[in-house]
Protein backbone atom coordinates (compact mmCIF):
# COMPACT_ATOMS: atom_id res chain seq x y z
CA UNK A 1 0.00 0.00 0.00
CA UNK A 2 1.53 3.71 -0.37
CA UNK A 3 1.40 5.82 1.92
CA UNK A 4 -1.24 7.90 -0.29
CA UNK A 5 -3.27 5.60 0.10
CA UNK A 6 -2.89 4.35 3.79
CA UNK A 7 -3.04 8.11 4.88
CA UNK A 8 -6.54 8.06 3.25
CA UNK A 9 -7.65 5.08 4.91
CA UNK A 10 -6.72 6.51 8.39
CA UNK A 11 -8.21 9.61 7.23
CA UNK A 12 -11.69 8.34 6.42
CA UNK A 13 -11.22 5.76 9.85
CA UNK A 14 -10.25 8.63 11.74
CA UNK A 15 -13.67 11.06 10.42
CA UNK A 16 -15.71 8.29 10.99
CA UNK A 17 -14.83 8.44 14.42
CA UNK A 18 -15.18 12.30 15.06
CA UNK A 19 -18.24 11.68 13.45
CA UNK A 20 -19.06 9.13 16.42
CA UNK A 21 -17.83 10.87 19.04
CA UNK A 22 -20.21 14.44 17.97
CA UNK A 23 -23.20 11.75 17.37
CA UNK A 24 -22.80 11.09 21.59
CA UNK A 25 -22.78 15.05 21.88
CA UNK A 26 -26.65 16.25 22.41
CA UNK A 27 -26.52 19.03 20.27
CA UNK A 28 -29.58 20.46 23.01
CA UNK A 29 -27.35 22.88 25.32
CA UNK A 30 -26.48 25.10 21.87
CA UNK A 31 -27.42 23.63 18.49
CA UNK A 32 -25.34 26.44 16.68
CA UNK A 33 -22.06 25.87 19.01
CA UNK A 34 -22.46 21.99 18.26
CA UNK A 35 -23.07 23.06 14.67
CA UNK A 36 -19.52 25.25 14.30
CA UNK A 37 -17.65 22.94 16.75
CA UNK A 38 -18.21 19.77 14.31
CA UNK A 39 -17.80 22.08 11.10
CA UNK A 40 -14.12 23.01 12.26
CA UNK A 41 -12.93 20.08 13.18
CA UNK A 42 -14.46 18.14 9.98
CA UNK A 43 -13.48 20.80 7.57
CA UNK A 44 -10.88 18.98 5.03
CA UNK A 45 -8.32 18.04 7.49
CA UNK A 46 -5.50 16.17 6.41
CA UNK A 47 -5.18 14.64 10.28
CA UNK A 48 -1.37 14.70 9.94
CA UNK A 49 -1.07 14.79 13.93
CA UNK A 50 -3.10 11.45 14.34
CA UNK A 51 -1.26 9.44 11.45
CA UNK A 52 2.15 10.44 12.43
CA UNK A 53 0.86 9.30 16.26
CA UNK A 54 -0.84 6.03 14.76
CA UNK A 55 2.80 5.23 13.10
CA UNK A 56 4.61 5.58 16.18
CA UNK A 57 2.30 3.57 18.08
CA UNK A 58 2.39 1.19 15.61
CA UNK A 59 6.04 1.15 15.32
CA UNK A 60 5.94 0.47 19.37
CA UNK A 61 3.54 -2.38 19.17
CA UNK A 62 0.56 0.05 20.42
CA UNK A 63 -2.72 -0.78 18.92
CA UNK A 64 -4.41 2.53 17.36
CA UNK A 65 -7.48 2.09 19.71
CA UNK A 66 -5.05 3.03 22.85
CA UNK A 67 -3.79 5.99 21.56
CA UNK A 68 -7.49 7.23 19.75
CA UNK A 69 -8.70 9.45 22.65
CA UNK A 70 -5.39 11.51 22.33
CA UNK A 71 -5.25 11.62 18.53
CA UNK A 72 -8.80 12.96 18.84
CA UNK A 73 -7.77 15.20 21.39
CA UNK A 74 -4.47 16.48 19.67
CA UNK A 75 -6.82 17.03 16.20
CA UNK A 76 -9.27 18.66 18.86
CA UNK A 77 -6.29 21.41 19.47
CA UNK A 78 -4.92 21.39 15.74
CA UNK A 79 -8.67 22.38 14.92
CA UNK A 80 -9.01 24.88 17.68
CA UNK A 81 -5.84 26.70 16.78
CA UNK A 82 -7.03 26.90 13.32
CA UNK A 83 -10.42 28.53 13.87
CA UNK A 84 -8.70 31.11 15.92
CA UNK A 85 -5.99 31.87 13.69
CA UNK A 86 -8.16 32.38 10.88
CA UNK A 87 -10.17 35.40 13.24
CA UNK A 88 -10.03 38.67 11.43
CA UNK A 89 -7.71 40.33 14.45
CA UNK A 90 -5.42 37.23 13.87
CA UNK A 91 -4.55 36.05 10.08
CA UNK A 92 -7.68 37.07 9.21
CA UNK A 93 -8.73 34.00 6.31
CA UNK A 94 -11.78 34.01 4.99
CA UNK A 95 -10.73 30.37 3.12
CA UNK A 96 -9.47 27.70 5.24
CA UNK A 97 -9.03 24.20 2.96
CA UNK A 98 -11.40 25.75 0.16
CA UNK A 99 -14.10 26.63 2.85
CA UNK A 100 -14.91 29.40 4.46
CA UNK A 101 -13.20 29.64 7.77
CA UNK A 102 -15.39 29.07 11.12
CA UNK A 103 -15.99 33.04 11.81
CA UNK A 104 -17.33 33.32 7.78
CA UNK A 105 -19.60 30.15 8.05
CA UNK A 106 -21.04 31.16 11.28
CA UNK A 107 -19.77 34.97 12.90
CA UNK A 108 -16.84 35.63 14.73
CA UNK A 109 -18.29 35.39 18.49
CA UNK A 110 -19.54 31.41 17.41
CA UNK A 111 -15.75 31.02 16.02
CA UNK A 112 -13.85 32.52 19.56
CA UNK A 113 -16.25 30.01 21.67
CA UNK A 114 -16.25 26.86 18.83
CA UNK A 115 -12.16 27.33 19.22
CA UNK A 116 -12.50 27.31 22.83
CA UNK A 117 -15.02 24.38 23.57
CA UNK A 118 -12.54 22.26 21.07
CA UNK A 119 -9.59 23.09 23.10
CA UNK A 120 -12.23 22.29 26.01
CA UNK A 121 -13.11 18.89 24.51
CA UNK A 122 -9.49 17.80 24.19
CA UNK A 123 -9.26 17.07 27.73
CA UNK A 124 -12.04 15.89 28.47
CA UNK A 125 -11.39 13.45 25.86
CA UNK A 126 -8.19 12.27 27.43
CA UNK A 127 -9.90 12.35 30.80
CA UNK A 128 -12.65 9.74 29.59
CA UNK A 129 -10.22 7.34 27.77
CA UNK A 130 -10.10 3.80 27.90
CA UNK A 131 -6.69 3.92 29.89
CA UNK A 132 -5.32 3.95 33.28
CA UNK A 133 -5.15 7.15 35.04
CA UNK A 134 -1.37 7.42 35.04
CA UNK A 135 -1.31 7.18 31.25
CA UNK A 136 -4.06 9.83 30.97
CA UNK A 137 -2.45 12.49 33.27
CA UNK A 138 0.79 12.26 31.41
CA UNK A 139 -0.77 12.72 28.19
CA UNK A 140 -2.41 15.55 29.62
CA UNK A 141 0.87 16.68 30.96
CA UNK A 142 2.28 16.53 27.96
CA UNK A 143 -0.38 18.13 25.51
CA UNK A 144 -0.95 20.84 27.80
CA UNK A 145 2.69 21.78 27.67
CA UNK A 146 2.82 22.12 23.84
CA UNK A 147 -0.51 23.43 23.06
CA UNK A 148 -0.51 26.56 25.81
CA UNK A 149 2.25 29.18 26.92
CA UNK A 150 5.28 26.88 26.64
CA UNK A 151 4.21 25.97 23.08
CA UNK A 152 1.95 27.03 20.34
CA UNK A 153 0.15 29.89 22.09
CA UNK A 154 3.68 31.92 22.43
CA UNK A 155 4.30 30.71 18.56
CA UNK A 156 1.22 31.85 17.33
CA UNK A 157 1.80 35.55 19.32
CA UNK A 158 5.23 35.64 18.22
CA UNK A 159 4.43 35.43 14.65
CA UNK A 160 2.00 38.06 14.92
CA UNK A 161 4.36 40.46 16.59
CA UNK A 162 7.19 39.49 13.86
CA UNK A 163 4.73 40.40 10.95
CA UNK A 164 5.69 44.02 9.21
CA UNK A 165 8.87 43.24 9.98
CA UNK A 166 12.30 41.33 9.05
CA UNK A 167 13.40 38.83 11.78
CA UNK A 168 16.65 36.46 11.35
CA UNK A 169 16.62 32.59 10.92
CA UNK A 170 17.19 31.93 14.22
CA UNK A 171 13.87 33.79 15.33
CA UNK A 172 11.70 32.19 12.32
CA UNK A 173 13.01 28.83 13.73
CA UNK A 174 11.77 29.51 17.51
CA UNK A 175 8.64 30.74 16.10
CA UNK A 176 8.07 27.70 13.77
CA UNK A 177 9.23 25.24 16.81
CA UNK A 178 6.95 26.90 18.90
CA UNK A 179 3.95 27.21 16.34
CA UNK A 180 3.98 24.19 14.08
CA UNK A 181 6.83 22.29 15.84
CA UNK A 182 5.02 21.58 19.25
CA UNK A 183 2.10 19.66 17.93
CA UNK A 184 3.91 17.41 15.79
CA UNK A 185 6.12 16.45 18.78
CA UNK A 186 2.98 15.99 20.76
CA UNK A 187 1.94 13.71 18.14
CA UNK A 188 4.98 11.55 18.52
CA UNK A 189 5.26 11.86 22.61
CA UNK A 190 1.70 11.28 23.20
CA UNK A 191 2.45 7.63 21.39
CA UNK A 192 5.21 6.99 23.66
CA UNK A 193 3.58 7.72 26.69
CA UNK A 194 1.14 4.82 25.81
CA UNK A 195 4.09 2.55 26.25
CA UNK A 196 5.70 3.43 29.87
CA UNK A 197 8.42 1.04 29.78
CA UNK A 198 10.15 2.63 26.67
CA UNK A 199 13.18 3.39 27.82
CA UNK A 200 13.83 7.33 28.21
CA UNK A 201 16.96 7.34 25.55
CA UNK A 202 14.27 6.20 22.68
CA UNK A 203 12.11 8.69 23.92
CA UNK A 204 14.32 11.27 23.51
CA UNK A 205 15.19 9.76 19.78
CA UNK A 206 11.79 10.05 19.08
CA UNK A 207 11.57 13.56 20.05
CA UNK A 208 14.43 14.69 18.28
CA UNK A 209 13.02 13.08 15.38
CA UNK A 210 9.42 15.45 15.71
CA UNK A 211 11.38 18.48 15.84
CA UNK A 212 13.28 17.71 12.81
CA UNK A 213 9.94 16.67 10.95
CA UNK A 214 8.03 19.55 12.02
CA UNK A 215 10.99 21.97 10.68
CA UNK A 216 11.26 20.15 7.52
CA UNK A 217 7.02 19.89 7.36
CA UNK A 218 7.23 24.08 7.89
CA UNK A 219 9.98 24.50 5.66
CA UNK A 220 7.56 22.60 2.34
CA UNK A 221 4.80 24.78 4.01
CA UNK A 222 6.77 27.94 2.92
CA UNK A 223 8.01 26.53 -0.09
CA UNK A 224 3.95 25.43 -1.27
CA UNK A 225 2.62 28.78 -0.37
CA UNK A 226 5.22 30.80 -3.08
CA UNK A 227 5.13 27.53 -5.65
CA UNK A 228 1.60 26.30 -5.36
CA UNK A 229 -1.67 27.08 -6.49
CA UNK A 230 -4.51 28.77 -4.43
CA UNK A 231 -6.62 25.40 -5.98
CA UNK A 232 -3.80 23.14 -4.47
CA UNK A 233 -3.48 24.89 -1.05
CA UNK A 234 -7.13 25.62 -0.20
CA UNK A 235 -6.09 28.77 0.93
CA UNK A 236 -4.56 31.82 -1.14
CA UNK A 237 -1.31 31.34 -2.48
CA UNK A 238 1.18 33.83 -1.54
CA UNK A 239 -0.13 34.83 1.79
CA UNK A 240 2.21 35.07 3.76
CA UNK A 241 3.70 37.37 1.35
CA UNK A 242 0.83 40.00 1.98
CA UNK A 243 0.90 39.59 5.25
CA UNK A 244 4.51 40.32 4.85
CA UNK A 245 5.67 37.09 7.04
CA UNK A 246 8.92 36.35 7.36
CA UNK A 247 9.48 32.27 5.59
CA UNK A 248 12.33 30.51 4.33
CA UNK A 249 12.26 30.59 0.80
CA UNK A 250 11.98 34.82 1.66
CA UNK A 251 14.93 34.53 4.29
CA UNK A 252 16.96 31.73 2.62
CA UNK A 253 15.33 32.09 -1.53
CA UNK A 254 14.00 29.18 -2.91
CA UNK A 255 16.21 27.08 -3.84
CA UNK A 256 18.29 27.45 -0.28
CA UNK A 257 15.49 26.69 1.01
CA UNK A 258 14.55 23.67 -1.05
CA UNK A 259 18.14 22.50 -0.07
CA UNK A 260 17.51 23.30 3.71
CA UNK A 261 14.12 21.12 3.29
CA UNK A 262 16.19 17.87 2.60
CA UNK A 263 19.20 18.39 5.17
CA UNK A 264 16.13 18.54 7.74
CA UNK A 265 14.38 15.60 6.78
CA UNK A 266 17.67 13.62 6.48
CA UNK A 267 18.66 14.73 9.98
CA UNK A 268 15.33 13.77 11.31
CA UNK A 269 16.20 10.36 9.76
CA UNK A 270 19.50 10.35 11.42
CA UNK A 271 17.76 10.15 14.96
CA UNK A 272 15.57 7.08 14.83
CA UNK A 273 17.53 4.77 12.13
CA UNK A 274 19.28 2.68 15.24
CA UNK A 275 16.07 2.13 16.99
CA UNK A 276 15.25 -1.42 17.74
CA UNK A 277 12.14 -0.62 16.03
CA UNK A 278 10.16 -0.79 13.27
CA UNK A 279 10.57 2.60 11.65
CA UNK A 280 10.16 2.45 7.52
CA UNK A 281 6.41 3.61 7.99
CA UNK A 282 7.73 7.02 9.45
CA UNK A 283 10.45 7.18 7.34
CA UNK A 284 8.23 7.05 4.34
CA UNK A 285 6.20 9.84 5.87
CA UNK A 286 9.31 12.26 6.69
CA UNK A 287 9.87 11.48 2.73
CA UNK A 288 5.87 12.46 2.28
CA UNK A 289 5.94 15.43 4.34
CA UNK A 290 9.14 17.23 2.46
CA UNK A 291 7.15 16.09 -1.17
CA UNK A 292 3.85 17.16 -0.35
CA UNK A 293 2.95 19.20 -2.91
CA UNK A 294 -0.21 20.74 -0.78
CA UNK B 1 -13.73 36.93 61.97
CA UNK B 2 -16.16 38.56 59.61
CA UNK B 3 -16.89 37.48 56.53
CA UNK B 4 -15.39 40.24 54.62
CA UNK B 5 -12.18 40.24 56.32
CA UNK B 6 -12.00 36.52 55.78
CA UNK B 7 -12.57 36.67 52.31
CA UNK B 8 -9.98 39.28 52.03
CA UNK B 9 -7.36 37.44 53.55
CA UNK B 10 -8.26 34.52 50.83
CA UNK B 11 -7.59 36.81 48.54
CA UNK B 12 -4.84 37.86 49.60
CA UNK B 13 -2.95 34.64 50.11
CA UNK B 14 -4.32 33.49 46.71
CA UNK B 15 -3.22 36.29 45.02
CA UNK B 16 0.20 35.60 46.44
CA UNK B 17 -0.02 31.90 45.09
CA UNK B 18 -1.02 33.28 41.42
CA UNK B 19 2.02 35.52 41.53
CA UNK B 20 4.58 32.87 42.48
CA UNK B 21 3.25 30.18 39.89
CA UNK B 22 4.04 33.14 37.51
CA UNK B 23 7.37 33.53 38.69
CA UNK B 24 8.14 29.91 37.76
CA UNK B 25 6.80 30.47 34.63
CA UNK B 26 10.11 31.97 32.16
CA UNK B 27 8.84 35.39 30.15
CA UNK B 28 11.31 33.98 27.40
CA UNK B 29 8.66 32.49 25.14
CA UNK B 30 6.84 35.50 24.53
CA UNK B 31 6.59 38.30 26.86
CA UNK B 32 3.84 39.74 25.79
CA UNK B 33 1.53 36.58 26.37
CA UNK B 34 3.63 36.48 29.49
CA UNK B 35 2.26 39.35 30.66
CA UNK B 36 -1.28 39.25 29.00
CA UNK B 37 -2.10 36.03 31.33
CA UNK B 38 -0.50 38.00 34.34
CA UNK B 39 -2.57 40.82 33.80
CA UNK B 40 -5.65 38.58 32.97
CA UNK B 41 -5.28 36.65 36.38
CA UNK B 42 -4.79 38.80 38.26
CA UNK B 43 -7.28 42.38 37.23
CA UNK B 44 -8.72 42.75 40.80
CA UNK B 45 -10.95 39.09 40.78
CA UNK B 46 -12.93 38.63 43.49
CA UNK B 47 -11.77 35.05 43.96
CA UNK B 48 -15.64 34.25 44.41
CA UNK B 49 -14.43 30.39 42.79
CA UNK B 50 -11.69 29.62 44.86
CA UNK B 51 -12.78 30.59 48.61
CA UNK B 52 -16.19 28.56 47.76
CA UNK B 53 -13.86 25.63 47.08
CA UNK B 54 -11.81 25.99 49.54
CA UNK B 55 -15.05 26.49 52.36
CA UNK B 56 -16.18 23.27 50.91
CA UNK B 57 -12.97 21.43 51.73
CA UNK B 58 -12.85 23.13 54.78
CA UNK B 59 -16.26 21.82 55.98
CA UNK B 60 -15.12 18.46 54.68
CA UNK B 61 -11.94 18.15 56.59
CA UNK B 62 -10.34 19.00 53.04
CA UNK B 63 -7.09 21.15 53.50
CA UNK B 64 -6.36 24.37 51.58
CA UNK B 65 -3.49 22.78 50.28
CA UNK B 66 -4.72 19.97 48.88
CA UNK B 67 -7.67 21.84 46.34
CA UNK B 68 -5.35 24.62 45.68
CA UNK B 69 -4.37 23.37 42.05
CA UNK B 70 -7.94 22.73 41.22
CA UNK B 71 -8.56 26.22 42.50
CA UNK B 72 -6.35 27.93 40.70
CA UNK B 73 -6.99 25.55 37.33
CA UNK B 74 -10.89 27.22 37.71
CA UNK B 75 -9.93 30.53 38.43
CA UNK B 76 -7.41 30.48 34.65
CA UNK B 77 -10.65 28.96 33.47
CA UNK B 78 -12.70 31.94 34.39
CA UNK B 79 -10.29 34.07 33.60
CA UNK B 80 -9.96 33.54 30.41
CA UNK B 81 -13.93 33.18 29.87
CA UNK B 82 -13.99 37.04 30.95
CA UNK B 83 -10.92 38.09 28.89
CA UNK B 84 -13.00 36.37 25.38
CA UNK B 85 -16.06 37.33 26.76
CA UNK B 86 -14.68 41.22 26.58
CA UNK B 87 -13.69 40.86 23.03
CA UNK B 88 -14.97 43.36 20.26
CA UNK B 89 -17.33 40.12 18.98
CA UNK B 90 -18.70 39.24 21.79
CA UNK B 91 -19.85 41.57 24.87
CA UNK B 92 -17.52 44.75 23.92
CA UNK B 93 -16.35 45.43 26.91
CA UNK B 94 -13.82 47.97 27.36
CA UNK B 95 -13.75 48.19 31.75
CA UNK B 96 -13.54 45.20 33.70
CA UNK B 97 -13.14 45.97 37.44
CA UNK B 98 -11.99 49.66 36.92
CA UNK B 99 -9.47 48.74 35.07
CA UNK B 100 -8.77 48.11 31.19
CA UNK B 101 -9.72 44.57 29.21
CA UNK B 102 -7.19 42.57 28.22
CA UNK B 103 -8.14 43.24 24.32
CA UNK B 104 -7.67 47.08 25.23
CA UNK B 105 -4.25 46.79 27.20
CA UNK B 106 -2.90 44.91 25.01
CA UNK B 107 -4.84 43.91 21.43
CA UNK B 108 -7.29 41.51 20.16
CA UNK B 109 -5.05 39.12 19.12
CA UNK B 110 -3.30 38.69 22.62
CA UNK B 111 -6.16 38.88 24.22
CA UNK B 112 -7.36 35.64 22.27
CA UNK B 113 -4.33 34.42 22.33
CA UNK B 114 -4.28 35.24 26.31
CA UNK B 115 -7.70 33.48 27.05
CA UNK B 116 -6.32 30.72 24.99
CA UNK B 117 -2.90 30.15 26.72
CA UNK B 118 -4.86 30.49 30.52
CA UNK B 119 -7.37 27.61 29.54
CA UNK B 120 -4.30 25.60 28.70
CA UNK B 121 -2.45 26.34 31.88
CA UNK B 122 -5.57 25.08 34.11
CA UNK B 123 -5.46 21.86 32.79
CA UNK B 124 -1.85 21.87 33.00
CA UNK B 125 -1.95 23.23 36.27
CA UNK B 126 -4.17 20.23 37.98
CA UNK B 127 -1.77 17.23 35.68
CA UNK B 128 0.71 18.70 37.52
CA UNK B 129 -0.79 18.84 41.21
CA UNK B 130 0.54 17.12 44.42
CA UNK B 131 -2.83 14.34 44.45
CA UNK B 132 -3.29 11.03 43.32
CA UNK B 133 -3.87 10.34 39.65
CA UNK B 134 -7.50 9.38 39.87
CA UNK B 135 -7.99 12.52 41.65
CA UNK B 136 -6.53 14.75 39.12
CA UNK B 137 -8.56 12.83 36.56
CA UNK B 138 -11.78 13.78 38.13
CA UNK B 139 -11.11 16.90 38.37
CA UNK B 140 -10.33 17.47 34.62
CA UNK B 141 -13.40 15.43 33.75
CA UNK B 142 -15.68 17.84 36.46
CA UNK B 143 -13.78 20.82 35.12
CA UNK B 144 -14.17 19.82 31.49
CA UNK B 145 -17.61 19.34 31.52
CA UNK B 146 -18.81 22.16 32.96
CA UNK B 147 -16.49 24.46 31.64
CA UNK B 148 -17.27 23.18 27.85
CA UNK B 149 -19.97 22.93 25.60
CA UNK B 150 -21.55 21.09 28.58
CA UNK B 151 -21.57 24.13 30.44
CA UNK B 152 -20.13 27.80 30.08
CA UNK B 153 -19.47 27.82 26.49
CA UNK B 154 -22.74 26.87 25.22
CA UNK B 155 -23.72 29.44 28.13
CA UNK B 156 -22.07 32.58 26.62
CA UNK B 157 -23.25 31.24 22.85
CA UNK B 158 -27.10 31.15 24.27
CA UNK B 159 -26.20 34.52 25.84
CA UNK B 160 -25.22 36.07 22.22
CA UNK B 161 -27.59 34.48 20.45
CA UNK B 162 -30.80 36.24 23.22
CA UNK B 163 -29.49 39.79 22.84
CA UNK B 164 -32.04 41.95 21.12
CA UNK B 165 -34.63 39.45 21.70
CA UNK B 166 -37.27 38.80 23.97
CA UNK B 167 -37.04 35.19 25.91
CA UNK B 168 -38.96 33.27 28.64
CA UNK B 169 -37.80 32.90 32.20
CA UNK B 170 -37.06 29.09 31.85
CA UNK B 171 -34.93 30.21 29.11
CA UNK B 172 -33.42 33.13 30.69
CA UNK B 173 -32.58 30.35 34.06
CA UNK B 174 -31.00 28.11 30.95
CA UNK B 175 -28.67 30.78 30.24
CA UNK B 176 -27.16 31.30 33.42
CA UNK B 177 -27.07 27.59 34.98
CA UNK B 178 -24.84 27.38 31.86
CA UNK B 179 -23.02 30.66 31.97
CA UNK B 180 -22.63 31.38 35.52
CA UNK B 181 -23.95 28.52 37.46
CA UNK B 182 -21.50 26.13 36.33
CA UNK B 183 -18.41 27.52 37.25
CA UNK B 184 -19.81 27.81 40.73
CA UNK B 185 -21.39 24.26 40.60
CA UNK B 186 -17.90 22.97 39.60
CA UNK B 187 -16.14 25.04 42.50
CA UNK B 188 -18.48 22.89 44.92
CA UNK B 189 -17.69 19.26 43.34
CA UNK B 190 -14.24 20.56 42.70
CA UNK B 191 -13.80 20.05 46.24
CA UNK B 192 -16.09 17.47 46.85
CA UNK B 193 -13.62 15.32 44.75
CA UNK B 194 -11.07 15.47 46.79
CA UNK B 195 -12.68 13.28 49.66
CA UNK B 196 -12.96 10.32 47.39
CA UNK B 197 -15.14 8.60 50.55
CA UNK B 198 -17.72 11.04 50.53
CA UNK B 199 -21.25 9.50 49.91
CA UNK B 200 -22.35 10.13 46.46
CA UNK B 201 -25.86 11.23 48.13
CA UNK B 202 -23.63 14.25 49.96
CA UNK B 203 -22.06 15.41 46.68
CA UNK B 204 -25.52 15.17 45.29
CA UNK B 205 -26.44 17.78 47.90
CA UNK B 206 -23.28 19.69 47.19
CA UNK B 207 -24.03 20.05 43.58
CA UNK B 208 -27.80 21.13 44.65
CA UNK B 209 -27.05 24.02 46.96
CA UNK B 210 -24.27 24.94 44.18
CA UNK B 211 -27.02 24.80 41.54
CA UNK B 212 -29.87 26.97 43.77
CA UNK B 213 -26.61 29.03 44.93
CA UNK B 214 -25.23 30.17 41.37
CA UNK B 215 -28.95 30.88 40.72
CA UNK B 216 -28.87 33.33 43.22
CA UNK B 217 -25.85 34.67 42.62
CA UNK B 218 -27.21 35.69 38.74
CA UNK B 219 -30.14 37.47 39.92
CA UNK B 220 -27.95 39.75 42.31
CA UNK B 221 -25.69 40.43 39.15
CA UNK B 222 -28.36 41.59 37.32
CA UNK B 223 -30.35 43.19 40.33
CA UNK B 224 -26.92 45.10 40.93
CA UNK B 225 -26.84 46.07 36.83
CA UNK B 226 -29.78 48.11 37.62
CA UNK B 227 -29.36 49.93 41.13
CA UNK B 228 -24.93 49.61 41.72
CA UNK B 229 -23.18 52.74 40.41
CA UNK B 230 -20.83 52.41 37.89
CA UNK B 231 -18.12 52.82 40.19
CA UNK B 232 -18.80 50.47 42.59
CA UNK B 233 -19.38 48.25 39.96
CA UNK B 234 -15.88 48.48 38.07
CA UNK B 235 -17.67 48.64 34.75
CA UNK B 236 -20.66 50.53 33.33
CA UNK B 237 -23.88 50.16 35.14
CA UNK B 238 -26.65 49.38 32.95
CA UNK B 239 -24.59 47.54 30.83
CA UNK B 240 -27.46 44.60 30.33
CA UNK B 241 -29.45 47.30 29.15
CA UNK B 242 -27.40 48.58 26.78
CA UNK B 243 -27.26 45.40 24.80
CA UNK B 244 -30.67 44.30 25.52
CA UNK B 245 -30.13 41.64 27.58
CA UNK B 246 -32.84 40.23 29.23
CA UNK B 247 -32.28 40.13 32.89
CA UNK B 248 -34.42 39.16 36.03
CA UNK B 249 -35.52 42.98 37.20
CA UNK B 250 -36.37 42.80 33.13
CA UNK B 251 -38.48 40.10 32.60
CA UNK B 252 -39.90 40.26 36.88
CA UNK B 253 -39.50 43.83 37.97
CA UNK B 254 -36.82 45.04 40.24
CA UNK B 255 -38.93 44.15 43.52
CA UNK B 256 -39.85 40.50 42.66
CA UNK B 257 -36.30 39.75 40.72
CA UNK B 258 -34.68 41.00 44.76
CA UNK B 259 -38.03 38.36 46.37
CA UNK B 260 -36.87 36.09 44.00
CA UNK B 261 -32.79 35.87 45.09
CA UNK B 262 -34.23 35.66 48.59
CA UNK B 263 -36.19 32.54 47.54
CA UNK B 264 -33.23 30.91 45.54
CA UNK B 265 -31.02 31.92 48.95
CA UNK B 266 -33.14 29.99 51.08
CA UNK B 267 -33.74 27.24 48.85
CA UNK B 268 -29.85 26.54 48.81
CA UNK B 269 -29.65 26.65 52.18
CA UNK B 270 -32.15 23.61 52.66
CA UNK B 271 -29.94 21.34 50.53
CA UNK B 272 -27.35 21.20 52.61
CA UNK B 273 -28.75 21.93 56.01
CA UNK B 274 -28.81 18.43 57.69
CA UNK B 275 -25.22 17.39 56.45
CA UNK B 276 -23.19 16.13 58.94
CA UNK B 277 -20.26 19.15 58.10
CA UNK B 278 -20.14 22.02 59.52
CA UNK B 279 -21.71 24.24 56.71
CA UNK B 280 -21.70 27.50 58.67
CA UNK B 281 -19.25 29.03 56.75
CA UNK B 282 -21.26 28.13 53.56
CA UNK B 283 -24.47 29.70 54.52
CA UNK B 284 -22.35 32.94 55.43
CA UNK B 285 -21.27 32.55 52.17
CA UNK B 286 -24.53 32.58 50.25
CA UNK B 287 -26.06 35.60 52.65
CA UNK B 288 -23.03 37.33 51.47
CA UNK B 289 -23.58 36.19 47.73
CA UNK B 290 -27.06 37.74 47.74
CA UNK B 291 -26.57 40.69 49.71
CA UNK B 292 -23.39 42.04 47.89
CA UNK B 293 -23.49 45.51 46.73
CA UNK B 294 -20.74 44.98 43.84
Amino acid sequence: MTIESDIKKFQAEFNQTLAELFQQIPADRSPILHQAMLYSLTNGGKRVRPYLMSLVAQALGISTQTIIPAAIALECIHSYSLVHDDLPAMDDDDLRRGKPTCHIEFDEATAILAGDALQTLAYETIANAGVNDSIKVNWIKELSRHAGYYGMCSGQALDLAAENSQISLAELEKIHHLKTGALLRAAVSLACLAKPDLPAEHMKQFDEFAQQLGLAFQIQDDILDVTASTEALGKPQGSDEKLNKSTYPGLLGLEQAIEKAEQVYQSALEQIRDLPYNTQSLFNFARFIVQRQH
